[in-house]
């Protein structure tokens, strides 16, 4: 398998946990996104949406990030990454969508670059846009996390999951733009959990062969 | 089962056109997001994100349009809305993706509301933020819908997916706000297809109680 990705971009840090819990060799194929490679020819042939990451595995090129893990889960599918049960599989996939659908795309570098350049938006607003979505969304995440006795070591029990995958590279950008974090207790302390396993800890973006 | 949702959210109508699909039967409990419904105590003790849609059955209460539209299929797996094979699952899958994370969440009512109040763009320019999202990304899952033999009268093979229930009410979105859709012949063929079966036409926004 290949991965095409960036070590910035999270969505490309959460499909490199995947790979990591589930023990499986690829090779990592840099795509620089400030370099704007992702918009030259041969990447937009291999994945029209132009964005990162891509996993090709064989003839297969599969595009978004939550499509590729549920891809990995079916075709390799120990260690899961979501439960057994239907009901606990809707919580996991529903708390990745909670930061993948609700806070992740709204601070994505080509968003960031429309409110600057189209909008006129200043730097200190263009912040403020940052830290509204990532400290709203993520409270939200906390209150799942808190009230529900699902909630273990990790996001669902005591095994690491999709939810998991999610979450701690979006506490990575949080961290980068000096985001609030104390009043998600929950969501640090399984983010210190994920920390504490080298899946997680090895797939940083400060590990990639690309890193800056 | 009973689906909170309102009538305009796209995300609710995604879960409203799987659930006809799949032949089920539902209660629907209105939640009106202009009047702020989704914020008021009952409805966040059942969702902590305070999102529509929220699906319940039985005891458990699921939240996010795709985490539901997948419980659906595991626990009422016929007909199917994915299809057998890993790569096709995939695929169907990272279309859904495309739309539910690249479009929909930069257009939502909170996220217009955030542009105009707090960073004081005016109606133009919001408007052309909304077309640009909704176009360009709209453009992405054209050209992947194009050049695949995998496409056929629906986004993947001859009968409707995840990829439809996700792509149909985000077309109604981009008329509503009158974008271009001339540049998206297979997008358009392909809804033009979805809105000749009842189960997408009887769950379109119009068709809802709670109408306006």
């Amino acid at each position: 398998m290949k991965l095409y990705g960036y070590f910035r971009s999270s969505a490309s840090y959460r499909v490199r946990i995947a790979l990591a819990l589930k023990g499986l060799e690829y090779d990592y194929l840099p795509v620089h996104l400030v370099r704007k490679e992702h918009l030259e020819p041969a990447y937009a042939e291999l994945t029209p949406t132009r964005l990162v990451p891509t996993l090709t595995d064989g003839e297969a090129s599969i595009a978004q990030s939550l499509a590729i893990i549920e891809y990995l889960e079916e075709t390799h599918p120990l260690p899961p990454l979501l439960p057994a049960d239907a009901r606990g599989r809707a919580r996991v996939r529903s708390l990745a969508l909670d930061v993948a659908c609700e806070i992740h795309p709204l601070n994505n570098l080509r968003v960031l670059r429309y409110l600057v350049h189209e909008l006129g938006v200043g730097e200190e607003a263009k912040m403020g846009w940052y830290r509204h979505w990532v400290e709203g969304g993520l409270e939200a995440v906390e209150r799942q996390l808190a009230r529900d006795a699902a909630t273990g070591r990790f996001c669902h029990g005591d095994a690491p999951t999709l939810a998991d995958c999610v979450l701690v590279p979006q506490i990575f950008n949080a961290q980068r733009f000096d985001c609030r974090l104390g009043h998600l207790p929950t969501v640090m302390r399984v983010f210190d959990e994920c920390m504490r396993l080298p899946a997680f800890d090895g797939a940083q973006p400060a590990r990639c062969p690309d890193a800056e």
